[in-house]
């Protein structure tokens, strides 16, 4: 059935039609499909490298030929018989009759280049109109008892270190899309997984959950913010830094008999 | 120039055309609206009420003729004057030469129903295919000091109840969308930061952010589980809820005065 990774073949392996030679390469453009969600005048033109249409046809989606048609927007001909011709003589083949292996979504119409732009659009509209600080303070405003402040004050930096924890790892993704191919940086199982949920969505997954994350974090800096002008005399000065990062908090456990192992911690920066 | 809320006129004010009578409830379909996202077979059609049209034309969008009719795919004649017109016969006036007042994203080009469905789908994504355990656990390999581990612990629970707290808010947006116009329940003040972000997004926006943050929940679950299960001397037993919703923890501030109130905090129901 073919569902295995589809293989570019060498360069000149069928050599008689001139196209060939010049898109072997999998940085080559393939084709250049127009924006599905551009208006007018802004009418984009996303190139489509050999190596994406590759990974559209490699597990995990393992496009067919009609959804595959249908995502580079080429004219049906033949019950996509063209397609797969044009397929075959960069290399790639596309069995007829293969099964696609995902579900298909609203994101599986898109190409890498329009879902790195559409998550780009997503982290722009969440920086520039998401009511971060409104909602830091109307959370905030449910907790006015003084003597409480301090331990909110800690569970929101807590809230910031653990959330940039992960958002560090995130940041360290190293997917090959469109016609980059970066050195990996994290641990192969680590990254394999992150490119799985890349592969499935096209790019879109994890700059989108980035830009939410950092969403999320402007929120924390703004409940911060908050409790120090709400509460001058219960939060220590100068507690979060201008670009809005708190140091990492200490934050006594429970547990007290492990009390003195934390003074010694040195992750504890804050002023206290 | 017209940028104020563009408004509907009351039913039968220009009632010599039969059409007008049955599109001038906000409730009533303008057009419908092929999808941009779909593929082949699952060319779903989205329909858009009078009233969505509405809150195009209005703040903070303010679509112009060309821009609306790009959004409903509207044939362009004579440079938008007969959507213009036809706008006018059920009473929105759309004055020619009027500047949209927002900045054009992809996001533009949705309609509510597809931008509720792209989130949808996003958020579909998000739980079937993010590695939200493996992540999880490759944060916590990063602290594996057994004396730190309770000090952990209380700061993953912090992090799930502050992020928990400002779900909520999102929760309870009742902006209206598609042909829905439900009952606010949030402070007016609340609601209109919520409706502004939905409006520039027509819908996505939240719904998105929600379903990141869930993803981001399940990380903080799996941290929680992996803790239990790596240092079980270190964890109290059944700390987290089968449905994965950890109880409000109770932390220590490092003021140490305020202790004793602490205790007393009824919000603490962890079993220690």
């Amino acid at each position: 059935m073919g569902l295995g990774k589809a293989s570019i073949r060498p360069k000149n392996d069928n050599g008689k039609d001139g196209l060939v030679d010049t898109v072997t390469s999998p940085n080559d453009v393939f084709c250049s499909v127009p924006g599905r969600l551009s208006l007018l005048s802004s009418t984009s033109k996303y190139k489509v490298t050999v190596a994406e249409v590759q990974r559209r046809l490699s597990p995990p989606e393992c496009l067919n030929a009609s959804l595959l048609g249908g995502v580079l927007r080429a004219k049906s001909k033949n019950g996509g018989r063209y397609l797969r011709e044009r397929l075959d003589k960069i290399g790639l083949n596309l069995p007829a009759g293969r099964r696609k292996a995902a579900n298909v979504t609203l994101f599986t119409s898109l190409v890498e280049g329009e879902a790195i732009h559409l998550a780009r659009d997503f982290g722009y509209v969440c920086e520039t109109e998401f009511p971060a600080r409104q909602l830091a303070e109307y959370v905030n405003r449910q907790h006015t008892d003084p003597t409480e402040i301090p331990t909110r004050r800690n569970m929101i930096l807590a809230a910031k270190q653990i959330t940039k924890e992960l958002q560090d790892v995130l940041c360290q993704d190293r997917t090959p899309i469109g016609n980059s191919r970066p050195q990996p940086i994290l641990e192969p199982a680590m990254q394999r997984c992150l490119t799985h949920f890349s592969l499935i969505s096209h790019g879109f997954g994890t700059p989108a959950l980035s830009a939410a994350f950092a969403t999320l974090q402007n929120a924390f800096t703004e409940m911060l913010k908050y409790l120090e002008k709400a509460f001058p005399n219960s939060v220590p000065p100068h507690s979060t830094t201008p670009n809005g990062n708190a140091p990492p908090s200490k934050m006594d456990s429970n547990n007290t008999s492990t009390k003195g192992d934390k003074v010694e911690d040195t992750r504890g920066k804050e002023v206290v």
